[in-house]
């Protein structure tokens, strides 16, 4: 049996297996504080190559950043009865805002310094940024209004783990206004749309579109749209959303306009977001038991130089081979930018060394020893090939180098659809989903399960045979034609399958 | 006398018109938390062309981003023991981590959800990640460690005023571990000068760079090194520090590895920062009665374009005109990028939008009406330049237009360092000092003093009658020749002058 890089294996325990690919990748850790995590370098520039992709992309449509605060005042929590309802239960509470010594040679909230009202760390920023469109928005002439936040929120959660669910996270949470419902609506497709095509095109993450039902929906939305992934033990990952507020934020925070009409109306809002969580989805996504798979166009670096040498003749040869062929791959462009290039120097093992990018996911790795100088070559691994890689005529491989990385990303996103329609089924009976949703060895449950399309009909007793099969209903895909049916909890008559698994 | 867009002027009441021109170039409001703003997209804009070019420069010297958390556990603030008499007065104390149902219908922290030990919401953030470095660092290949981190903290400031004091605010913060002291001096000289290089040619606001004195030096700090800048209404404004922390944090949180010989040593630290007060810094250095002025290095849209017509015939001319010359401009480059285009087609009177443009610091506004488009030319407005503008071939515009921006960039940059060398003197007796920095009208000071090179022993003795005229040590320069003195405080000997001022 082959050794893995990372161990255990996917199959043998794919939670553990998911920790060890984030510290062997050198992604992240725990920190001194409860459930929030240190972003390490290499994690965070994929964040960063998350973060400019997207903003890029709102930027386009016609959204501009702002800032707004991080706190928000505990009244506030209270004026939409849903959200609170949603959010209350899991948020820092800031009472104090000074320390002072206590008896013992420490520290205390100072008792002089208890704030009036309390304020909340942002879980998300619905109210606060609602009082402040509140006071921006007169007349039909301000609207839309199309704004867009880069922050840190906070949701205490009991049960963390590394990017999937952190009690401190880093998202964006687009937050707009407008003059009808329809224009609304509208906002909320575009960007679930924009969701999907960054996903499938930057993360090779093949996603379905659709919209949740009423037990998924953001407190206090109208409707939520979301965008769903399979990851390799066969669970989902809801891996943005988008909501349609309606009026019910509007009324909460007195957000009004006069229309063409000059009649006051309260306007039509929206939120959307994604957060560091994709991260987590690209990693369980891509990687194998050897490690991180990193798509190309999010790669914090596209090619690395392991130069090989054993004395010093040998190193003078090979690191001005090494350095030249970097400004050569610099010279290069892939997904619009130069190549990002890096050549590792450090001294240590060649062996140790070619296993840290293989675990750190780069796409592209060059062995460059004294015989590959004589002969004018490079010898090419690549992370999503097995093996140990082959030689290449230097000028051939970077004349094609971003045609590879094309290639390379390409291929990611097609495995990964593969392996998603391997796992993807419809079913047609309560006793089939079932069956489909139950491991066979109950100790020790293997990977079951998948992606289910069903017929249904939303309401209590499908939510009730769900919880006891621990399966949520994921969205009720949009672009599938509708399609007679009976539900399969409850027997009603259905017009569309709904998408259900396991979920993250 | 001429009518100025903004009012009060600068003369008749400078805190005011500060405020105003924040207002009326669309920068930041205050919100509904006290004390922490609403930076809106106009004002954010800045901020993110500002972290785009300091980043870029913190990755060409070697650093790398990462995050960590945005809260620290209060034990964490008792290990180093000036940092917290430093910190502990103004922080933010998160002590619960739930809200329920109070019995009058709103919300109140859970008694039942209290921490066992609070946390504070980060002031800055030494403590938090020195105690991560001391698990990263084993030995002397792991140094040195070159971080930046780009977040929000959290001051409680009793007195705020927005960009230049507020609770919350935007910041980068560099935290470094070296193998020796050398390394670390260096590390904290090579950002300084970073700084400046930054502060000079992005924001063309000349700085001095120097070391502070005991009093002003960051808490738990062997040595803090600061940029210091000068605003219109001659009070001195810390645009960026940086901090040799020796092994003061090393030895508070165990930071420590293995050296080439051997033996076990504690590390040496760095910290450096610069802030959205950078955007304050900024306003009052260049902007005029009439409101904002940009630099072109860091303005969101360098040219804006004004279409003028009166009816649908002219319109049709017009726009399309108005779209070409979009399209040759965006071809064009400043500062090695696209330059960045704006057309306001908005329904609003000619002159309103010509004022809303010159008031938010556009440094080129182009009106364009049907006459420029019969004679193929534009009419240029120069933000740096007094007066109503003048007509100019459309081809010579665009030919020159990055011409022009460099030269509008300079224009700023030489006309600060004048004001600031108009305001700069050197002072030899405590008298002279005196007068100096006293206003001759008490009940309505008007603006007085700037920048007072003087000979100084610091020490308490300087430090009361400093504080007497509400004067602040500023910092010791660090470009000028040693020179023989006597202390204008004391009467010590001095071989250096200080620099000192009133400041925010």
């Amino acid at each position: 049996m082959p050794k893995t890089a990372i161990s255990p294996t996917r199959e043998e325990n794919y939670p553990e297996w998911y920790q060890q690919v984030v510290k062997a990748a050198d992604l992240a850790e725990t920190s001194d504080v409860r459930g929030c995590m240190v972003i390490k370098p290499w994690g965070y520039a994929i964040w960063e190559n998350i973060q400019k992709k997207l903003d890029g992309m709102f930027k386009a449509t016609g959204h501009e950043n702002a800032y707004f605060p991080l706190f928000i005042p505990m009244s506030f929590m209270e004026k939409e009865a849903e959200h609170v309802e949603g959010f209350a239960k899991e948020c820092a509470v800031v009472t104090h805002h000074r320390l002072e010594p206590d008896p013992e040679g420490g520290l205390r909230p100072a008792a002089s310094a208890k704030l009036d009202e309390p304020l909340i760390v942002r879980p998300t920023s619905e109210t606060i940024i609602g009082a402040t469109f509140a006071r921006w928005v007169e007349s039909y002439r301000d609207l839309p209004i199309l704004i867009n936040q880069w922050a840190n929120v906070v949701r205490w959660e009991l049960r963390t783990r590394m990017f999937l669910r952190t009690t401190e996270f880093l998202w964006q949470e687009g937050h707009t206004v407008h003059a009808s419902a329809e224009e609304a609506q509208a906002e909320t497709r575009l960007i679930l749309d924009l969701y999907a095509e960054f996903a499938e095109q930057s993360m090779a993450m093949p996603v379905i579109k659709g919209e949740k039902t009423a037990g998924e929906r953001f407190p206090g939305a109208v409707s939520t749209y979301s965008i769903e992934a399979m990851m390799q033990d066969r669970k989902a990952l809801q891996a943005g959303t988008t909501h349609f507020l309606g009026q019910n934020f509007a009324k909460a925070q007195q957000i009004k306009f006069q229309d063409r009409s000059g009649s006051e109306a309260y306007a039509w809002t929206t939120s959307w977001g994604v957060s560091t969580r994709l991260v987590g989805g690209l990693i369980m996504t891509h990687s194998d038991d050897d490690g991180l798979v990193l798509p190309p166009v999010l790669a914090p670096a596209h090619v690395v130089l392991l130069p090989i040498y054993r004395n010093d003749d040998e190193r003078a040869v090979v690191l001005p081979y090494c350095e030249t062929l970097k400004q050569e791959l610099l010279s290069q462009r892939f997904d619009g930018e130069p190549l990002r290039v890096r050549i590792d120097n450090r001294d240590i093992r060649g062996g140790e060394k070619k296993w840290q990018w293989v675990k750190r996911g780069v796409p592209i790795r060059l062995e460059v020893g004294p015989r590959d100088v004589e002969g004018g070559g490079v010898f090419v691994g690549r992370r999503d090939v097995a093996g140990k890689g082959k030689p290449q005529p230097r000028g051939e491989f970077v004349e094609t180098v971003s045609r590879t990385l094309t290639e390379i990303q390409q291929s990611l996103f097609d495995k990964a659809l593969k392996a998603r329609e391997e796992v993807t089924v419809e079913i047609d009976t309560w006793e089939e989903f079932e069956r489909y949703f139950t491991p066979r060895n109950a100790k020790r449950p293997e990977l079951h399960g998948g992606f289910a399309l069903c017929h249904f009909a939303d309401g209590p007793e499908m939510e009730a045979k769900l919880k006891e099969l621990k399966v949520t209903a994921r969205c009720l895909p949009l672009d599938r034609e509708p399609q007679q049916g009976k539900c399969i909890f409850t027997g009603q008559p259905s017009t569309q399958r709904g998408l259900f698994a396991k979920a993250y």
